[in-house]
């Protein structure tokens, strides 16, 4: 199989300032054309360390990437090492400079076309992929059979790259194994116990299908991944090992194709034709951007309300002002009211609400930091949990908590 | 200065399946007691990798990380790779167990204590920091001086070991440099551009000062790091530093302190005692959860809606249906008339609307996907704005469209 190594340059995801999304996005992107990511490398930005990982990589794999470090400014020194690790030199790139010129011209910036003149010095042994999105262009240079890419930092200009350039580049060029990966969803059942009862199923697996526990929250993700040069065989091969769970652990499985959870939601609602809307306190709007992150979500879900403040809970959900006082704001009491009132007002099959307290600092009502209590109402049925995450941060908690009610409500329909 | 090398354990990092987002804030943790992260290894759950990885890091630097590799499952081989290069032998910790056993029952799990036995296996030498959020605990080995700490993977366990018991540990043991970062948020200009207007000043800047450009939508951060042994004198410097570049470009800079878009936002609404309201479309509840995830936002945000149906702006916006039939639904104008029907429904000082496309699907109205108008109301004033952003998937469309909204809500405020 052929493989990869990632290298990202830049201080800023050493320091901390930064999340690196971009190896990610890169990693998924070759796993799709059946190529491996054997390791990635973040490391600072000094010419020194950059040509030194350009070394170990060359010796690792057959594809490598480099991200960062390509930008107009002094701390940018990519391209200084690429020059010294490829024995090359600068040469100044007329058709870059066009592609800049038309770049700027087009989002009336001409006026800073000289001091980004740089951009446009590229190695002389360089093949150039154009930046439709930005002002760096990549580079890839070949030794010894081996690829390497040099891309920008900025994921808005990764991405296109990547997917629209790179990928049908490398599968032009290498002739490459399939991998083809299913997740199967495994809930109320934990990681030690899960894998205890599949043991028999996990160690009859063929040698090709590799097998990997992924916990998020109280879900455990199996994921199944082959490698061959069938792809139509593998789904079939991967379809056959999954049928096989049915049978021992199948009450327990919420889906077997999709991995992310609002996405089951999604096949889900739309199966189903059913409608949710959504009425948020301490989540903030996370459960509705988890819910709308989904592309075709707006068939399904018709609208939110964040009220934080108790009087909105009063007025829009029509919340009691009586059961806010006897038993107060985050209560089992006031999440079934809400979810009410929401659901009376989307005019939803399905409602949800959320009440709680997401800290740092204690709620109005004195309820300790982490306390969750969220109804899911379903026609005329409704279940209220309660969730205690004092050890979450606030956003841990935030997204947590959305991605629990998510995965209860995808529960309770799978029941119906 | 002392530094570190995070090692991260995983092939669902490598396959894309998941972000690593421990060595973010573990990096960050270490930034601010003076440890500077020279290189993240994301390497497979193999043997023989993690062995010849915690060679290399061992030659590099005072700490190493590793996370991931922990847990009870058949996938996880960190503890046998620790065994072969500290040259140690698995023991029963009594302890362990105990704690484990204690953790258990209190989340009425002790049934499954001996299917996690083998979590209280650990090699010999290891001094043990007990986990209270999982099973796997954390354990630090010695060797030349270099201190080593095995974490588990799940980020809600990492977080607690590092912040409340390795960071003091660590504290603690080593003689430790100080380093502080200052964030410089500069908006409306080019990188180029300001890299050649702020040169003099760069050029200028003493030794132990480092500046990095950290372009973020169309914000550009300049992050100034300082190390060395008196913090007050660091930040004297740092703060004198930053003083010579209001003359420069200080129209341009919309903060000196606050690195994230959302919590400038809070400090001056704060300050200003100002309240604000947000009705969101294409944004699906990420401008919401953007405000709400400051803590403490509860003081100045006051609710929000996401009419993702048209029906659903008219209802309770009271956006006019004519407005929509005439100019379409992703328009200025109903743009407008959703951020007046928000102000109007929350009674609140501000109020934002987002109105658009976030694709990848074109709109009910034929819009282009990657549109977006947003209007932005203070008092009785407003501002309305357009997007097009055809090359952003949808999270990151989401995601950019926030970000921008709450960056020109500052810089009118700061205006004001």
């Amino acid at each position: 199989m052929k493989t990869a190594v990632l290298i990202t340059i830049g201080d800023e995801i050493l320091s901390g300032n930064t999340v690196d999304t971009n190896s990610n996005f890169i990693a998924t992107q070759l796993k799709e054309i059946g190529i491996k990511v054997l390791s990635i490398f973040t490391i600072p930005d000094e010419e020194s360390a950059i040509v030194a990982t350009l070394g170990r990589a060359f010796e690792m794999a057959d594809v490598v990437f480099t991200t960062g470090g390509l930008g107009p400014t002094k701390d940018d020194i990519t391209k200084k090492a690429y020059a010294d690790f490829f024995e090359d030199e600068m040469i100044f790139s007329d058709e870059i400079y066009e592609h800049l010129r038309v770049y700027l011209e087009k989002r009336n910036r001409l006026w800073i076309l000289e001091h980004n003149k740089d951009q446009a010095m590229v190695l002389s042994k360089a093949k150039i992929f154009l930046n439709y999105f930005g002002t760096a262009p990549c580079m890839m240079l070949e030794k010894n059979a081996t690829y390497c890419f040099s891309l920008p930092g900025v994921p808005y200009e990764v991405k296109p790259l990547v997917k629209d350039q790179i990928i049908p580049f490398l599968k032009d060029k290498l002739s490459l194994d399939h991998i083809v990966t299913r997740i199967v969803s495994v809930v109320d059942v934990p990681e030690s116990i899960l894998s205890e009862t599949i043991e028999e199923w996990e160690l009859a697996l063929p040698k090709y299908i590799s097998l990997s526990y992924l916990p998020v929250g109280t879900r455990v993700k199996l994921r199944l991944t082959a490698s061959g040069t069938s792809q139509e065989l593998l789904n079939v091969e991967l379809e056959n090992e999954i049928r096989k769970l049915i049978p021992i652990i199948g009450e327990n499985i919420i889906a077997t194709h999709e991995d992310k959870i609002e996405k089951i939601l999604g096949e889900i609602l739309s199966d189903k034709k059913l409608t949710i809307s959504v009425a948020e306190s301490c989540t903030g709007g996370e459960l509705a951007h988890l819910i709308t992150s989904v592309s075709g979500s707006s068939s399904y879900f018709l609208g939110s309300v964040v009220t934080y403040a108790t009087q909105k809970k009063i007025d829009f959900l029509n919340v009691n002002p009586k059961t806010v006082e006897e038993f107060t704001v985050v209560s089992e009491q006031v999440a079934s009211e809400m979810a009410i009132g929401c659901q009376n007002l989307f005019k939803t099959d399905i409602s949800v609400s959320t009440t709680g307290v997401a800290g740092p600092s204690k709620g109005e009502d004195g309820k300790d930091v982490g306390t969750v209590f969220y109804t899911i109402r379903i026609g005329n049925e409704e279940v209220t949990s309660k969730l205690f995450l004092p050890h979450l941060e606030r956003l841990d908690f935030m997204n947590f908590v959305s991605q629990k009610v998510i995965q209860d409500i995808v529960s309770l329909l799978i029941k119906k």
